[in-house]
């Protein structure tokens, strides 16, 4: 076998591999498919960000619809302490004084989304920040008076994302929300992403997160649950089964199914190519959520 | 004459002065006006914020596609000093290593165009900001190495604000650039308003500023000039006639008159309505340019 | 203060007033209002015809889709006196005989439907004409064997006008109807204006008429009803508390009511701007009538 | 051969004939043909009327874009004899004064153009009748002081046609015209006709006259000219070999082909179908004039 | 009387004919007429074909949206003779082996699908040639085991043809199925006729065939059938009063009717122009089957 | 490392390979290309048809407007075998007298044009088949009188294609012609795949053969071209380097560059994928050539 024979070979098994996402494609053409993607993601594993970028063009190539939704706790807290603002937390969420509002929106629209759009922007002119408050997309009201302006989602106008997808770009959410005062909030990007992927009526919503998905025992790698009902999740939800960070994921996932999103897939975002391999290929990467 | 009597006749009053913006209104109807409203504009003059805001409504509401491009100066200052950051001036630019890029991205990104969109939005679903970077509107490369990122505008893209126009949107712009290599620049928004302009055909370019327009004599008021030709300012640079902080704001009008826009305007935006004055009226606020 | 610095407070004043019609516009951006333009109007006030001309084009050019309908009683008589034509009356109704109708056909859309048309278009390429047989667009059949050409709406068909407002005119309508034989006829324009803001799904329908509104006590002009509901003027109508000419006007506006038309308002026409205070203050000018 | 057979026959023959007009319907599909339709046509021949419209609509379902413009010569003398008002003429032109220009637009719009109108109703909603002032469709000015209301066409602006065209109606054009200050105007039919032929970029303008064409010597019918170029006509009217009313009908078809439209037709209206049978057979009825 | 006249008036009766069709058109402008077209007409009067094509094309350009549907049974009895293949029939359907499918598919898509495309478009690029595996259009299984590669039609797809009828062009249907294993098959044209005129919801399905029509008493021709409900029709198949070859065709009428077609017709396509004639007057040619 | 994690790491290297694609899809997006597919194609290597199919609409699912044009040489010889009808060739190309004429028909458009047809739509209802008569596509007229049927491309016109390749669709073209009387031609499938893709203005046009590709020596392998200029290949025909079959393809090539097509790529159809190879890697396989 010469040298060119072995390329042409290598070549040829590339080309086999592209046309075995076939299936996947056609089936997902033309369809919406909403993304969380965390600010964990980008700040524990910095070059996990350019293959992300490539998945979501790639899915925008091959005829899908998709609509990233961010947030970006770590690097809030980092512009926070750097102001030398403290925190304070009441059951489990910021409390969010104007200050820390200030940071919130300085992080989410001034950082992490042009940090998005530029980088799925060297594949062409796609990406498109928006946040809630940008054509009145995210309407919320305090979720309490302690907590300040943490927002809770009243309803959202999903015609921006829409114009924007049938120009062909890919919008980037901020998880920032407005009031009829034209008061801005902080909402949570699990929500947001929820909310949005049910007015859009999307096939799937994705949530890349640090953890492989739910696990039937959350100390025990080996009980990662591949598929569940939504009714099996409420469950365990209501058996305690489920702790910590991720009992708001799970009732975000919920909502979403609840919405009438077909599958909400939780996702482990630091395995390379996370999103594509779950988009088109059969094999279970984290855990699938369906009504 | 009664009471309701007295009303009515107001009201006629006010009934004539909306059909005297007739002939205006239907000069101007499906044309594009592009309006720079200054950071100073905001922290000047708190109040004129609404009013600016009414005026932009209203010119969108009677068919004139509308796009604002904003700077943030004083705010970045602000923030600067607040993070304790020095600032260094070269030639009168700003150097901006990438810390002050991070404070000019967060400010104007994460503060000030938030705000212009959610005040706008107290109106309808209307406004949507947008940077340079998305869509991959705003092309650039740095102006020289020792500036770091202050960026040169290299080719503008207006299919994105030509969509959301076309959508019935205000587009808001914040001055920020990009380049091939997905890095964010600091661009001077006068450039950025007077290239969109050119490149979206457009038939006005408004200065919003803080002072009344350009004079004769610098120092003497009462030399404004109400209207002049490209020719004639062109000239005045040359004599040195013109100083200051209207060096820069001359010649992004004359490059916007250069880029085919009709005519270009600067305005004393602390006058309230001013913008809604200049193009409803014949009588000349401030300095008009034309070729 | 400068005579100057006088001008621009005034101008600034006259803004205001144009920001102040902001929440009107955005109610009324993209609906339907049409307006019922007595011939009266013309003949007892002609100046008015140029306020009335302005309020139309105004509505226009601010997303208001305006249709006009007219009549035009008092110039029929006048041609048919000069013709030494005598008219008959059978409650109520002129007896329209074939020589009747070619003077009603000759002085609705020879003089009154080009007058308003001209005048219009003073301000741009926008009024076009149209009878009820253009388009087949008001069908009718005879009122009664006595009664002659005098018409009864069997159906209307408003594509014609859909096609014309879609195209940003304002179309013209003579109240003249055509049944399935080409005969065409003579029909009452509060009736034919109903009718099409009925199939128009119209916001509003306005009759401009030479009274104030509906009175208590029709002798009383302190009796003035400014709102009332559409179950209220049947009453009063049962009860005889309605009387003359306002009888068929008050039938006419529970007919558009039926038709599903919000708000149908009469007003007195001779009042400069009336049109324009009616739809662009809160001020009751007349009496409006909802369901 | 029994009845049904003969039936069957006849109705093949029939059938025949409706085949051999493929190859004009082919040519013509979609192309635009504009019918000048005189007054002497309704008052010559009655039964006419019903020919012609026929033959309107046909060509429309067929998929030609047909425009009607008419005049009303007889009409109007009738009213203006009817109503004691003399006529004086100037140069062969009507002196029109206001009372006279009246009776032009009473006949026109009033009488002419919804009896042509209604008539093609019959045959579905088709037909749409505007005047010049429609849209400020054509625009005039005096022709001269002595002439009064006699219109000049300065300006055509065929958007309001194209529009019909577009929505599938039959424009049917009263020559009436309109100057900048809403004047209207008394036009010559022939005139409208060639002017909005040449702005609609027709393929065919069709004059409907009461004699058979253009005769090399106007006392023989036997030297009835079948086709002939531009030139030769321009020759033949500086030779003075036309005369009569024939001038400026020959004139306003010289207009037409040097605004461009591919052929100018002469006929006899009053020959059933002499319409359908121009633009459907090669045999020439009356005179095609072509560049 | 001079030739001239008799020439003319020889052209007016032509006319005249052509307005009569005017009724017929208005009825069936825009509507969907599906034509079945059998091999047997192509055979027993070649000349047939251009008369049948000049009646194709007619009605497209007087906006009928066609389609035509063929078979070919005579040309594939030819073919697989004079490949020396010959056939076996079981209940009356032709065993179609892979061998008689290659000669079926040659016949109907090699010979008569561009024979009647290529004759349609000597009158302009309107026919295209398509079958029931172009945009999977007729998707089929197995009628039985024994029969081979007959089909069963068990979905339709109509939108190649929706797409093809928007563009103007005339789909020329050859009758082969699918599979969804890429397998091919021979379809009765009746069927895919009736399928396909039911999916596009089609006004009438025309039967061009070589008899008469339905007949009370097969034997006797003068009891031919004009007008026949559904329901009378199952009677018939039940009383045993259709026999042989008409079987298949009343079931296939019947199916239509089922799928919402308006009416069904039954022709002999012998007589020439006999589709123009069943479209275009009252007289019945044939049997017209109605719900 | 698990079984379950090394099947992650198989599928990240999947997904990587998928990613890889993305800068070709990119540039490709929205391109036109044609693919030639010859018949020895299917004849030599079965089972190359299936990866064929699948690489056509994988491009077509990441946007590249992809139309196939296809010959059947073996095919037809096979069938004029069958049928006993001997082949006479003159310079070159087979003598094709009527008989030849109906097996080309039967072949193309039976045979090879329905099995790529159906094979394409086992991934969707994508492909439909045409000939060069459908929307009379290719018109041609005979080559010479000796070669009988043989025809030569006149024009092309390609709106039939347009159309479809706008709603999405993968046209595959039967290499047939048709003159203006309806004749239909045997077309060399090389020609028609170079005139269409000139007239569709294409990027790319794919030649796959059973040669490698060019070579400087025809008979020494290694001396494959992996590129070259078209003046180049010109030289190479005058210099006799190129011999047999290869010169008639070479000819076509240069055709569709003279055409206007950026580049002309001749393959190996029997490597698998070698379409996909060509399109999506920087790897030449085969020869290009450009302009």
């Amino acid at each position: 076998m010469t040298a060119a024979q072995a390329d042409i070979e290598e070549l040829s098994i590339k080309a086999h591999t592209l046309t075995e996402a076939l299936p996947y494609i056609k089936r997902f053409w033309g369809k919406t498919v909403v993304i969380k993607y965390g600010g964990n993601a980008v700040s524990d594993e910095p070059k996990s960000l350019d293959t992300f970028v490539e998945d979501v063009v790639l899915l925008n190539f091959v005829g899908i619809r998709v609509v990233v939704v961010h947030g970006g706790g770590p690097q809030i807290d980092a512009l926070l302490s750097r102001l030398g603002h403290a925190s304070s937390f009441v059951r489990g969420l910021r409390v969010t004084d104007a200050e820390t509002l200030e940071s919130v929106k300085m992080v989410l629209l001034g950082q992490m989304n042009p940090l998005l759009v530029s980088r799925i922007n060297l594949h062409g002119a796609l990406g498109v920040g928006v946040s809630g408050a940008d054509g009145s997309m995210v309407l919320c009201r305090a979720i309490s008076e302690e907590h300040g302006y943490v927002g809770k989602v009243v309803r959202v106008d999903p015609s921006l994302l829409e114009n924007l997808l049938q120009m062909g770009r890919i919008p980037v959410v901020a998880s920032i929300g407005v009031d009829e005062e034209a008061q801005l909030y902080n909402v949570n990007a699990d929500l947001v992403a929820s909310e949005l992927a049910g007015a859009l009526k999307a096939e799937k919503l994705v949530f890349l997160t640090n953890v492989e998905g739910i696990r039937g025992d959350a100390s025990d790698p080996s009980t990662l649950i591949r598929q569940m009902k939504a009714d099996e999740l409420k469950e365990m939800l209501q058996d305690n089964s489920i702790s910590g960070g991720m009992i708001p994921k799970a009732n975000s996932a919920l909502l979403a199914i609840e919405r009438g999103v077909a599958s909400v897939h939780l996702l482990d975002g630091r395995l390379p190519h996370a999103l594509l391999l779950e988009v088109f290929t059969d094999h279970g990467i984290g855990t699938m959520l369906y009504a």
